[in-house]
């Protein structure tokens, strides 16, 4: 049976193509509009797993999405780690010196501002998608209108790349987690590493005493992320994310830590991921 | 001479109301439609001071934020927390009976939903911004529309409160630094609180290493953040405050971690702020 992911955003996306760099290409896909119905999708298993941003190495976290991972009963069995690369499109046939109009995503335009800012006389246009852009081009037949959008848009809409990698920043990645329902879900063969949540007391030292047993075990924090607690304003729960060789060390820090925190979950156990 | 503050927003907004807490009513304002226009006045000294929201106590840090404050030359010599109070403001003489339309920033609609879900019969449109929904309404006479705001624009804009506290959490708080121009700050007296960054090498436990430090001084971590290290992808900066009791507390803390970490920062040493 072909597999079926929910993806945040519109074919052609970038998540659309994190998700072919994780399962191939001989999967479906239920594009959503919010991430809330990814979860529920998941959740109610109308799709097979879903794959949502978490962070980005320039903007940081998608904090809200952490909110969500705590709240759904999911798991994370994997992720992916994706370069955004932003290039120009435009109906076949036409070319750089045809542009009059350039449609995307407000983020996108910015990501390309000094590509854009060379050309003055190309009017910007804010839409709600970059992949989106590309489509609604292709299917009115906007000529002398480019979209700022990823490759996957321009093959599935047939379209052309007038002009190539126009982000300014060239170390732009996005990472993604797969997500499953929790009961679903099948343990990860060679797993080496796990997120989890908690919160500790509010005594003095208690995140540090956290910490140090973590780093006694020999695991890397490869990030740690506060966000608020729901219904105890200004007490924070802790995002973190492991690194180990051996799943033993997982168990045992887990041992460790459970005297100096509280509503310790791990949402799951995963391998480190590949960037495409 | 009249201090001028420069906030993010327009005139009545929940920055405006947290500015008139801390400075008193006695000060001007310069209205900025970014974050960084706040920081540029204040840097260029158009302006004596500005206040800018740094996290919410449902929503969250505002990540961008954390990084104007690591980039710009500002130094933190204040802060307040402000509970969010929604209410429907409409022209003098009208009512809740009156009501075809209520105008407002999304996120303000979202925090008063349970309210407006009990009137399907109103239509809800989205504004740039809670004040200046009511300001417009003001302006332009529109009777039988209402605007989701704070009370400084009904005070402001001279509009009856049609309806108190609408908002359906009772427990959202906003915290605001109060930030001035580092080479023009002057220590605060009686400082109980700092704000700092700092990274540390990507060896296993050595944010561990740091945390312990400032526990063994007996500080009080109240707040860890990370945020992206701009040029050095999946690195992070940690934002720190630390809560004392004595100014030499903070001073002995700053020798023990600096062997620890790298590129610390105080941002500023200030008083704890009070909640309104």
């Amino acid at each position: 049976m072909i597999p079926k992911i929910a993806i945040q955003g519109f074919e052609g996306s970038f998540h659309q193509i994190a998700a072919r760099h994780y399962f191939g290409t001989d999967i479906t896909f239920a594009t959503c509009a919010t991430f809330s119905e990814v979860v529920r999708q998941v959740t109610s298993e109308e799709v097979d797993c879903g794959l949502m941003a978490i962070e980005n190495s320039i903007a940081g976290s998608i904090l809200p999405n952490y909110n969500l991972l705590q709240q759904a009963n999911l798991r994370v069995t994997g992720e992916v780690y994706l370069r955004i690369r932003q290039h120009l499109l435009m109906l076949p046939g036409q070319s750089l010196e045809d542009i009059r109009e350039v449609h995307s995503h407000p983020m996108a335009l910015l990501q390309c501002r000094a590509f854009l800012r060379k050309h003055l006389d190309w009017r910007l246009v804010e839409t709600e998608d970059t992949a989106l852009s590309a489509k609604n081009i292709r299917e009115r037949h906007l000529a002398g209108t480019a979209a700022v959008a990823g490759s996957l848009a321009a093959e599935l809409f047939n379209m052309d790349i007038v002009a190539e990698d126009i982000h300014s920043d060239d170390q732009n990645y996005t990472r993604f987690l797969v997500v499953e329902r929790a009961e679903k879900a099948k343990p990860v063969a060679n797993a080496n590493k796990a997120s989890l949540y908690f919160h500790t007391d509010h005594q003095q030292g208690s995140l540090a005493r956290v910490l140090v047993r973590i780093a006694d075990r020999g695991i890397n924090l490869s990030k740690l992320q506060s966000y608020p607690r729901p219904g105890y304003t200004w007490q924070y729960y802790f995002h973190a994310d492991l690194e180990f060789d051996d799943a033993r060390q997982l168990e045992k820090v887990l041992e460790d830590i459970a005297p100096v925190t509280d509503s310790v979950r791990v949402l799951g156990v995963y391998r480190k991921g590949e960037t495409y």
